[in-house]
């Protein structure tokens, strides 16, 4: 018979993430886990499809507070600058979790299938910045770029966020890499005119 | 006792397109790729690494390809137009391979375990390409957002170019998604000085 547990799905992550760190990721069960937090495996499952899911477990949120924000832009602002405002606005779901947010990092860099599913979370997050941009009235190939772009710029700036010793929020890391992805996709044109020009006055 | 078997990996490739095609990619094993090859299972495992392998048989030649591009543009080149002159460059891999193309995308897309495995040769390549542009002295994250964007650029411009009804080929819709990504990301500041110039009059 199926019991409520309160914090089930909060129990689970704490306990695994202990279990990750005293055992290691590979040789913890799902079965140990829902030991643990004082749960059993069905109920773990109830939760999460498999021992990697416990570490995505804020995707869901995550998406539906940036594409909520990207929809709900004003129609003036820049898609762009609407995809990173939506990526600023995740910061206090972060904010107090960055001891959390740096152990998962490392665990998920130490192993391939969690980098697999992370690859799956943020395509999907791709996916869903997309759609709601092509609600917005771009087209598809636009979407995707704005959209792709979005997701870029938080990686890096979760990154940076992730190491910055001043701990200046993550919204602040997302304004700088925004205006460092400026930077480098801004077409060499001023350069190229003022090259011309000066070419122009040596051969007049 | 391995014998040397001409073109092994080109008629492992063909004979499981002609399976995937006949049977379904699901219904089809690596033991039928291999007989309808004339090839035993072993020969197919020193080729590939699974069934999914088949059909990236191409990923590390493409690799190769975009990341010596990259390392030998001229030094005055932007970074993002060395990146997207050398997926340019990849356009006579493609060009013979339109159909193929097709059928092995309408596959990926129908099988979520194809997806995965995309998703993470994208990820290597742009990880490839992140650590030429920091070999040309770009720091980190502007190094990994050009990588990302250049990547972003080539799927979206492959995407064009295997529904381009007028048959341009790969390098030209890389030159058209690069200026449709420097349109969509170019900071609005032209726009808002243009504004407040409007309001300062009005004011005034």
């Amino acid at each position: 018979m199926a019991r409520w547990e309160p914090n089930a799905s909060e129990r689970l992550q704490e306990a695994a993430l202990g279990l990750f760190r005293e055992r290691g990721y590979d040789r913890t069960t799902v079965e140990e886990i829902a030991a643990r937090a004082g749960l059993t495996e069905r109920t773990f499952f109830r939760y999460f499809s498999d021992k990697r899911e416990v570490l995505f477990a804020g995707a869901k949120a995550l998406e539906k507070l940036v594409t909520g924000a990207v929809a709900g832009a004003a129609a003036n602002v820049a898609p762009l600058d609407a995809v990173a405002a939506a990526f600023e606005a995740t910061a206090p779901l972060f904010e107090t979790r960055r001891p959390y947010a740096r152990e998962r990092q490392a665990l998920v860099l130490a192993h391939p299938e969690l980098q697999e599913r992370e690859l799956i979370k943020l395509a999907a997050l791709a996916a869903a910045v997309t759609e709601s941009l092509e609600k917005r009235g771009l087209g598809k190939t636009r979407a995707g770029l704005v959209a792709e772009a979005g997701i870029a710029i938080f990686k890096h700036a979760f990154e940076r966020w992730l190491d910055d010793a001043k701990k200046r929020d993550l919204a602040h890391h997302v304004r700088a890499v925004l205006s460092e992805l400026r930077h480098v996709t801004a077409a060499p044109a001023a350069r190229t005119t003022a090259r011309r020009a000066t070419r122009r006055r040596s051969t007049a």
